[in-house]
């Protein structure tokens, strides 16, 4: 008995399924074990999987649709969507002019008091209408379907007070509806101390933790949430009201954990079961376990250290070897990574991380689809999950990191629509041949 | 009396000339003045500038026909058409899976013992048709045509033979008639020694400089003459012999230098009073004044240094302070460089040499120009030169480096034609409005 099918993808030169981690992230060796199938094809039937691997066997496995769309990959390599699984595309005003004082060598202090730093996002997010912000969602939303990212995870956290906050996150619900990416938003109003509580940084995280994160889970705004935890911003204390609350409303939660001062946020990650623990540059060894442990992903950021100018480099190779499952994502922001290229942080990855091409393609797929809750239905081309997939300008996986740079991403299909072809964004739902 | 246009670009948010430099490389302090201009505008005529600076100056200054072509740039930036001086963009195949054992930690040794490694290329290469190299380039040079270059270097080095470097030189002819862009070629047939020479580089070395160079010189197909001039390749007694030969037969020259090993390499291509001397990661501050006495100009690779996943970088503020000419370059090639975006080099030479962004822009402009000989030509937006320019999505040069990764090019200008809009490329030569 064949299945039908509305979407038929053949000819791939390679195909990497990130398929077989049994619905779990990937960690440990198995980080590196893309699910490569020379010649492969992916059939689709309503938006979902139905059949991916070998092209014979696919092909004798289904029955196409007389109107299905055909694409034929041409021999170049085919991969499930990306996945963003760390962001903060909900914000007005770029900083420009901030990076190149950082490049003639200012102190990051010496910017805040310029007023520059975070707190210019926070002042230009604050200012601007939602409208805007949804208008800029969009267009970098659009900015990164274009590379290949089909699900993406959009934070709020320059609002700084509930009503801010809650006009960033009901921006990111508008822009969510209208893009063609599943977006899951968190909640960071513990992203930094707002400037009304300068030197009071613990009564605003007690007013997050009281107040806001009670208003964001009642109005159904965020499916996490996050927090800063670093010296100088919110401690270990802090941190845990925050996310204790977090829980008892329901949310998933996360932390930006060690990434300037080992401060302990990645153990307390896992100790209160987060889904994730983001940036982890100077996370020792002696935390590692915790988090394979708790099953906590680990979301690496090397475009920021880079971007940083930093030289140390989260322990990728270490964390795998561990057995902690490792995601990668962009950080995009207009601070520390304002870009939003998977890809490009795929190849920083392999030159700065020493993770292989396999390992960073599972870190941008099936495990920073578990990073943000979405594992069992995308981040991998296995029956049953989302038809998300793109067609790469290229043959095989290696080019991907190799091409540094290099815009590759030909065809991308999301549930089973083609929405970008040729590199270029199809407005409509047109049938593709050839 | 008014001077006739035919091209305006109007409303540049900010306009870099990167003019002011008296027909001169920038070098020392002068290197980090781009010539910014806010409100700027642009007028050509029959392909030249004849007017950029102040919109107010240039609109009194200007009588535009009636059919001009006119470009609103709405506060965007603008800037010239920038200059790639150092590529190897004739080569067939890419070398993807070198990339995946060099991040497991293969040696360089290993990879060239499995095959890989230049010679790949050069295998590679010599077998390619002439037409299938030329195919190749065109690709490659529409694809750096999208992302701002209007202006390229392209050496040959993977022939090593004389059939196979003159098939290298005549595609690289070829593809430059029907190219966009102005195309400088460079003989380096002492590239690599090649394998049917294993042990007799001398001999090699010889055979370049007493029969290939000549043969290149007088067939025209060659306007420089370049050596890799490194530790186990061609030491400096060799490459003087090859670099003199070029400028007995009237050619320029360009060394490869002090890229991992200082065998002196610089201070050779000071001497010959070379227009460039490329790479010099470990050319130490000793070497600098030689450089800056004889006019030739350093080209930085920070790219390639940062795929090699090098530790040490180019001393560009060393040089810069010192009173040399920087410029900066892709590399573009298979091995160590498969990308050709030059705004990539410039946030990776903000991040790891330390250079400003006005510096950076210099350096793909002005000083890549006269790092190629075409800095009467091009490189700044000044009366006389070529009306080649490019219009970014964004409002200040700070955002070209700051937007890493990001394709910002908009709208390109080559000798005055519309060659790219919307980031698309325009095959006919009509007009745009706004």
């Amino acid at each position: 008995m064949k299945q039908p099918a509305d979407l038929l993808v053949t000819n791939a030169g390679q195909l990497c399924t990130v398929a077989g981690h049994g619905g779990r992230p990937a960690a440990g060796p198995a980080q590196g074990e893309a699910g490569v199938v020379e010649r492969g094809a992916v059939a689709a039937y309503q938006g979902k999987v139905v059949a991916a691997g070998p092209e014979a066997e696919v092909l004798a496995s289904v029955e196409p649709e007389p109107d299905a769309v055909r694409i034929d990959a041409a021999g170049r390599l085919v991969t499930p969507g990306l996945v963003d699984a760390h962001t903060h595309l909900c914000f007005a005003g770029w900083r420009a002019e901030e990076f190149g004082l950082r490049i003639r060598g200012a102190a990051y202090l010496d910017i805040l008091k310029a007023g520059g730093g975070i707190l210019q996002t926070v002042r230009a997010t604050r200012a601007a209408s939602e409208d805007e912000l949804v208008a800029g969602l969009i267009e970098r939303l659009e900015e990164i379907l274009l590379l290949g990212t089909t699900t993406v995870e959009i934070k709020s956290g320059y609002g700084l007070a509930l009503g801010a906050e809650v006009k960033q996150l009901q921006a990111v619900r508008r822009a969510a509806a209208a893009a063609v990416q599943d977006v899951v938003p968190t909640f960071l109003g513990a992203h930094a101390v707002p400037p009304e509580f300068q030197g009071r940084g613990r009564e605003y995280a007690m007013m997050v933790a009281q107040a806001m994160v009670p208003a964001i889970a009642s109005a159904g705004l965020a499916e996490y949430v996050d927090v800063f935890c670093e010296d100088g911003v919110f401690g270990l204390e802090e941190t845990r009201r925050i996310l204790e609350a977090a829980r008892r409303f329901g949310l998933g939660v996360k932390v930006h954990a060690d990434e300037v001062v080992h401060l302990g946020g990645a153990r307390l990650a896992a100790e209160l079961e987060a889904v994730s623990a983001d940036h982890l540059v100077v996370t020792p060894p002696e935390d590692w376990e915790a988090l394979r442990a708790a099953g906590t992903i680990a979301v690496l950021l090397p475009a920021t250290s880079f971007f940083l100018m930093k030289e140390k480099h989260a322990p990728a190779r270490g964390l795998i070897e561990a057995g902690v499952p490792v995601a990668l994502a962009t950080d995009y922001n207009p601070g520390t990574q304002p870009g939003g290229s998977l890809p490009l942080v795929m190849s920083i990855a392999c030159l700065t991380l020493r993770m292989t091409p396999a390992e960073t393609l599972v870190a941008v797929t099936l495990n920073a689809a578990h990073a943000i809750g979405r594992g069992e239905r995308v981040g991998s081309l296995e029956p049953g999950k989302e038809a998300d997939l793109v067609v790469w300008n290229c043959p095989t996986l290696d080019h991907l990191p190799y091409r540094m740079g290099v815009r590759l991403a030909d065809t991308v299909v999301k549930r089973g629509r083609v929405v970008v072809r040729g590199g270029r964004r199809v407005t409509d739902s047109g049938g593709v041949t050839g």
